[in-house]
């Protein structure tokens, strides 16, 4: 049945869809190497031209792709939508994520996030409040890091 | 695999969850009758509680169920994560949404979102800028408005 959907999407696309609509399916292109570890991709869905207020993307990790240690003066929620990944707040061991949490990640925190050592994983990062927000990139996850996790 | 994560995440989802953390794989309560149509089942991810000055709501929508027509000060977007659903502006004709898609709803626009006649619908729903929205419900969306889909 999904599949039968995304065929037609994939017909329907250029046609169906109006200057309001775009897509979650799609990986985007590839994430700065300046911020990431590995292969990272990212769709910008609602950009800061849309005037929202907000930015909203899809952001996928290939196994073992990860974020730098970063933090936001906003904070910022994950929604994750596929595979298994990785949430870290400095300090705290490694959360396991998988489809389905909301990470909530608190103001001024620094933390990362990726993909599992075997899995993808894929998430919707949030922004909110954006005309307030400031993110600051940090050092990359080192291996060691990467691979604490229990 | 997938069986295999959510049955894990079952057992999980008491000890393995922190504070930080809730999950979109929940369809939470009822939506109140006097807003919407049919049956439509609203799970509160991100409230205003939480002090990001959003709200994100995951909202299922049963074949036919649907809100009222409404308006947002702040507009709205919805990240359809499942089914089929139907998404109209007043005045227009009603647009097929599908797993993937991404509305981004303008500011103060008359609108309505729901299921198509066979399929549920489920999305994200997220309000940006909670401070400054005024969300204004409306007439509910007439059989004849609904059926007009072609």
């Amino acid at each position: 049945m999904l599949l039968i959907i995304n065929s037609l999407k994939a017909q329907d696309i250029n046609d169906n869809k109006q200057q309001n609509m775009t897509t979650i399916n799609n990986k985007g292109t590839r994430a700065p190497q300046e911020y990431f570890t590995g292969t990272v991709w990212v769709n910008m869905n609602v950009k800061a031209e849309d005037s929202y207020n907000t930015l909203i993307g899809t952001v996928t990790f290939e196994p073992k792709g990860r974020t730098n240690w970063h933090t936001h003066t906003t904070g910022q929620i994950l929604l994750v939508t596929d595979g298994i990944g990785y949430y870290q707040e400095k300090g705290k061991p490694i959360q396991l994520i998988r489809k389905g949490d909301v990470v909530k990640i608190p103001k001024n925190v620094e933390h990362w996030h990726g993909a599992s050592l075997n899995s993808s994983m894929t998430h919707i990062a949030i922004v909110p409040e954006l005309d307030k927000d400031k993110t600051e990139w940090l050092a990359p996850v080192t291996d060691e890091e990467y691979n604490s996790f229990k």
